[in-house]
């Protein structure tokens, strides 16, 4: 038994695993150390706060370092991990405050430094007001920015841009949003990308615009150093006030390059279904380890609020002598635009081709309820399966309906690897207020079925 | 290959083979006799009908004779099937009109006969003014009666008593409910079936009474043989307009004794999954036929709407040369309350232990979204797995929070046999606006692991 747990890292795989450890095992000694100066934020609230549904930034703090001290857990902010040494079984730390460098003592590591956002090598770059939203402190910027301005780019056309476009067009900014792809959100198929992205256009006409297959060649500024145009590849001169990237992270392991941790995809931590790194008395969790992906069988980094709890509470449970075995995802995320909700699981049917599976698809537009029922909304829902196995591989929803609903129920599915033939039989609930008598997601696995039977 | 398919009842199953069927084969011959006047509704829907949500009864139906007519499907209506004779291959007929009995020839024969109300024994039960409601001809009665009243008795606390004790309550009705048991809706829980019940009470108290514990023992009427009053086992004296009766169905199979079909569960037709009875020839679907329960792996009888179809849609494939296996059903069911939704699937704890599972529970109360989000709602799920096997047995739900997305999640689960500690990291997608980080559903799932493993 540990009788010291170092945990590095304090956005939620850190403090998570240091709260479940203190209720598993009251004795144990808990650190943490954290280059931030708070700990337990909900990263995933950021974009809320900014379109000022949330006013306060601390509401999104789960627990203050005070909380952890009443639990006997000592957090260490401003403390930057820069080393470790596995066989002394040390971290070295340096006190961003006083630049002192000194050792810790581990019987226990935990790595949970999550990851960083990707800052484009781009003319212009470090002008002001170019940000990027990781951090609370983040967060404030961008608001305080937001609430003097008029035009805004954003770069990059992943979930965060779509949550802080809804932000900006609420607070009445002219956003422009620039997408080197040919379609935003990379994990789609195209047809449904085209039609978030319809969405988005028409909700607020004249004042979003989504450039695709462009980049940014460089910054233009002020006197002052301040973003002032972005130039695009085609040669669009575009005015703003600012600029949020949102050109994806990377995982925070620059640290362990020469010990011997093992990385994986994307420099992630290569870790177990114990939440193990590849030394025996390190554990990683969050967004620096990297995930199973239950779908194509494949190692990949998919760096999600939601994974990092589950992980870092499997993390705990392992380091207190029980048993948590952590599988893998799904690729399970949603997200909204005003009423629109959009979510994917699994995969898409562009990538079930790449991958060599032989994917048949169904999309479906449906309303949520009975079609006699008052104000119905409508979903559209696009679900693959292969035709080899007859199992499900994805599903992507989009609409102002209720379409969490139908994406959980494919959830269990894919895992358990529930044939089509059964799936489109599932007893679903049914009352006219709920859904239609036959279910959207029903429907849709009934299409392919027919499909694949000819 | 059947020349002439026939097809008995018109409510939801008989429809729905039918319309598969033609759109199978367009050339095979089609004939539906039902002895109501109409074919094709949603009984689902009349609560919603009679609380005025929905204007025109009219909606309610999906096809009339003549759609059907415009495919090639000829609708019999008023035509009562009184005797089956499978060795002739014939079905006699009752013209409810004429009253003209006659023989009609088939290759196949669907058997979807619906189930009809239960009428208890009481002293006064034939007075004018207590109802069942099955038909759209009861909703619009039942309508009439309660725009021109000011009370009301409902008799039985199921599902039907619920939602039209929403609908007389949303026109200002007084209502009582009078139930046997020592509960509403006896497949939850009695500590659920208690919330629901301080829900109905507390939204409009002094409206609703519900009297567990009670039955009628007589109802009592005026000169003009009208309901005025019933009279119950512990003696109260309830002064009332109209009565609704929501003492159950039975399956309408009463004709088919004598014959080679055999009966199972309640009376209900004997069906294997490809929809056939026990007579090769011979189709069975909807609220007529028995139900496989894929929890108790027992026969039960559970008339549901959404399983009339999607039975109908398997037996038209397999009758058309093509294969549909139906599975089984998981005892799923939803409803509302005003702003509340009740929902359970699979079995209950009481149910549990009555069928010699060793099950554990874990009751959470968790609002539906990240806990800085404004205007969350809360929900309350209790999750049922059994000790021995880790699998789930059961999910129920109530609150005003989105109870169907974690209902759903934990459908397929129970079907694929997913074991609690896979269960509880599933990969539910997460964002604040959707969900906590770890969904209450999987909270659930997580403390009742806690529980099994000390």
């Amino acid at each position: 038994m540990a009788e010291k747990v170092v945990i590095i890292g304090g956005g939620a795989a850190g403090p998570k695993t240091a709260a479940k450890l203190r209720r598993e095992k009251p004795d144990i000694k808990i650190d943490l150390y954290t280059q931030e100066d708070i700990v337990s934020y909900s990263a995933c609230g950021l974009p809320y706060f900014i379109e000022n549904i949330i006013q306060n930034p601390e509401t999104l703090i789960m627990r203050t370092p005070e909380d952890f001290q009443k639990q006997n857990i000592d957090i260490h902010t401003k403390q930057q991990c820069i080393k470790i040494d596995t066989d002394r079984q040390t971290v070295t730390i340096k006190d961003l405050i006083s630049n002192n460098i000194y050792d810790v003592q581990y019987n226990i590591l935990v790595i949970a430094t999550g990851a960083t956002p990707l800052t484009p090598n781009i003319p212009g770059i470090n002008l002001k007001n170019i940000f990027t939203l990781r951090t609370i402190q983040d967060g404030v910027k961008i608001k305080e920015k937001m609430l003097q301005s008029k035009k805004a780019v954003l770069l990059g056309g992943g979930y965060i841009s779509v949550e802080v476009m809804e932000a900006l067009v609420h607070n009445n900014i002219q956003v422009t949003l620039i997408e080197k792809n040919p379609q935003i959100l990379a994990m789609f198929d195209k047809d449904f990308a085209d039609m978030i992205t319809d969405y988005i256009i028409g909700r607020n006409p004249g004042q979003v615009s989504i450039l695709t297959n462009e980049e940014i060649v460089a910054f233009t500024g002020n006197e002052n150093q301040e973003v002032t145009k972005v130039i695009t590849s085609s040669g669009k001169e575009i005015e703003t006030d600012f600029v949020v990237l949102g050109t994806g992270v990377r995982p925070n392991t620059d640290f362990l390059i020469g010990s011997d941790i093992k990385l994986g995809v994307n420099n992630s931590i290569k870790v177990d279904k114990t939440m193990r790194t590849s030394n025996y008395g390190v554990y990683a969790a969050g967004d620096c380890a990297d995930k199973f992906n239950l779908v194509t069988n494949r190692y990949s980094w998919v760096p999600m609020g939601s994974t990092a709890n589950k992980e870092g509470r499997c993390a705990a449970i392992n380091i207190a002598g029980g048993s948590c075995l952590f599988d893998g995802i799904l690729n399970s995320t949603i997200t909204k635009y005003f009423d629109l909700t959009i979510s994917i699981i699994g995969i898409s049917y562009k990538e079930a081709l790449e991958l060599g599976f032989q994917p048949e698809y169904a999309i479906v537009t449906k309303r949520d309820k009975a079609g006699y029922m008052p104000n119905p909304e409508t979903m559209t829902l696009k679900l693959i399966a292969d035709r080899n196995t007859h199992t499900l591989l994805g599903l992507q929803g989009i609409g102002e309906g209720d379409v969490n609903q139908r994406i959980n129920a494919v959830i269990p599915a894919i895992l358990g690897k529930t044939k089509l033939e059964s799936f489109m039989n599932l007893d679903l609930p049914y009352s006219p207020p709920y859904s239609p008598a036959i279910d959207p997601v029903l429907n849709a696995a009934q299409i392919i079925y027919q499909k694949i039977n000819g």
